[in-house]
């Protein structure tokens, strides 16, 4: 195995107006150009955005679905994992990445959010959720400005496995 | 099928300080009181005084649990479920309640008040985690400060089904 | 924990003929009889005649759902686990049972009992699937000729916990 | 998206004797000299042999682990997905298929089986497990005798998605 791949995960919305999707887009572009990989959950929004990114910049783009069926997966997704599990497979997009970049944000995102900081992989946030317990900010989520940045970060922020 | 189960989600940390604990035994107590049924993830902390308090005011207790036996499931846990998927039981945690109290709260509390809050069933929070997106509060979040004001607002916030 | 619940699954198809469904009542009823809980699916045919066999004889039922609502629990359902991760979902039948009687079966079933020979939880057949490698029977599955012999046969190999 | 993945499954125990690893070895480096992607759970085995002999060949190696880190993945899968849900993940390993090849087989292999069956995902085994209903057999397992056989079946059985 001489070739070593690197697993960004970018994850978002499946429903999101064009300024959120075209961050995403520059994000999959960015992930790309650095020769890492896309992994998201496969479908649309953010994820479909990153993975038109990625694949216009000649990536490779894991999608990890919820459903029964390949044919659910945006047009750009190269890889398609069928989980046939529900949102149970945001778990999987989590662990199978190892730096997540959040951009904008469902209630999915904030579970993904959630379980990457369960599990110590980072997390690079741009314009995504904030959360804090006790009043106090809980700061475990790297901000970004833009999408360059909140790519390098997450190259920056990959463990050597 | 004459008796009807109402179903009330406890969520929170498997490790917690002493005060937590009491606070979380009490909404157990309170569910059981007023002849709810306990759904848990099975395991310490805050689950574990949920299912306390509720086993000794006479309730049924549900236990969600991550792992391949029932061996890890708290001594209040009556009816274990062993479902082998890790951490995305989380979901069925969820899904299977009518509605959530979220006491104090780690990561993995978060992904539950997530799922739910995406999935519309009710959450109510005591001194849980606030989340919060382009600077506004998501008020989705219904906030209690006691155990007895949130179990009372967890049951009237259960829908008819 | 004064009183203690032995959780004997019932497996088979959801969509089944007339007599078939007379044996997994017959099932369930003996079940609900000698005290037992039956774990299942949650859904049709063989899992519904169960449910309603336990249920006539005043018996508990729990259905381990693979969707997203409780709504597609069959009527004698008493205690609907709504899981939203699909088929995986037969894990969780499987593990949370002590003992697991198939009758006749789909090919769902036949997964739940390859998952619960792996996991080492006893399995009797009524009708069910024969399994051979290396043209070799293989002799795990129990085999019953009656609904009372299947349910004697299932409580006799509950390990003690 | 101009070049196609033609994703086939492998299945197989994770302990296995030498003749079944060099059969499962040589099936992988098949599947890749076709040009297809080896899709397997991961770990060791049939699962490893089938990915040193795609590897070998040049080809991409699909690895969807059980647990919670792609560290358990062994070292010629090239694409870990993390799914940490435990066997349920035996699902996905069916479903990302599309079409499979059983090597031998444990009980994990033969839930595999049945999940493929289930889902309609030819099934073509090579020496592996055989199911009856009823003392019929069911001939849904297309057979092979030699691994080269195997493969050129499983690819013919591929439907045009």
């Amino acid at each position: 195995m001489n070739e070593a791949f690197t697993f960004i995960g970018v994850i978002g919305g499946s429903e999101v107006p064009p300024d959120i999707a075209a961050q995403a887009e520059e994000v999959g572009r960015e992930i790309a150009r650095r020769g890492g990989t896309v992994v998201c959950g496969g479908l649309g929004g953010v994820m479909a955005a990153a993975c038109q990114g990625a694949t216009d910049a000649g990536g490779l783009t894991i999608g990890i679905l919820p459903g029964d069926s390949r044919a659910a997966a945006n047009p750009c997704v190269r890889i398609p994992i069928v989980t046939g599990i529900g949102y149970a497979r945001n778990v999987a997009v989590v662990r199978t990445s190892q730096a997540i970049i959040a951009v904008d944000g469902s209630y999915g995102t904030l579970t993904e959010i959630a379980y990457a900081l369960q599990a110590g992989i980072p997390v690079v946030g741009l314009g995504t959720w904030r959360v804090s317990l006790d009043d106090r900010d809980d700061d475990a989520i790297h901000r970004a400005n833009t999408p360059q940045e909140a790519v390098e970060k997450a190259f920056s922020l990959v463990k050597p496995s």
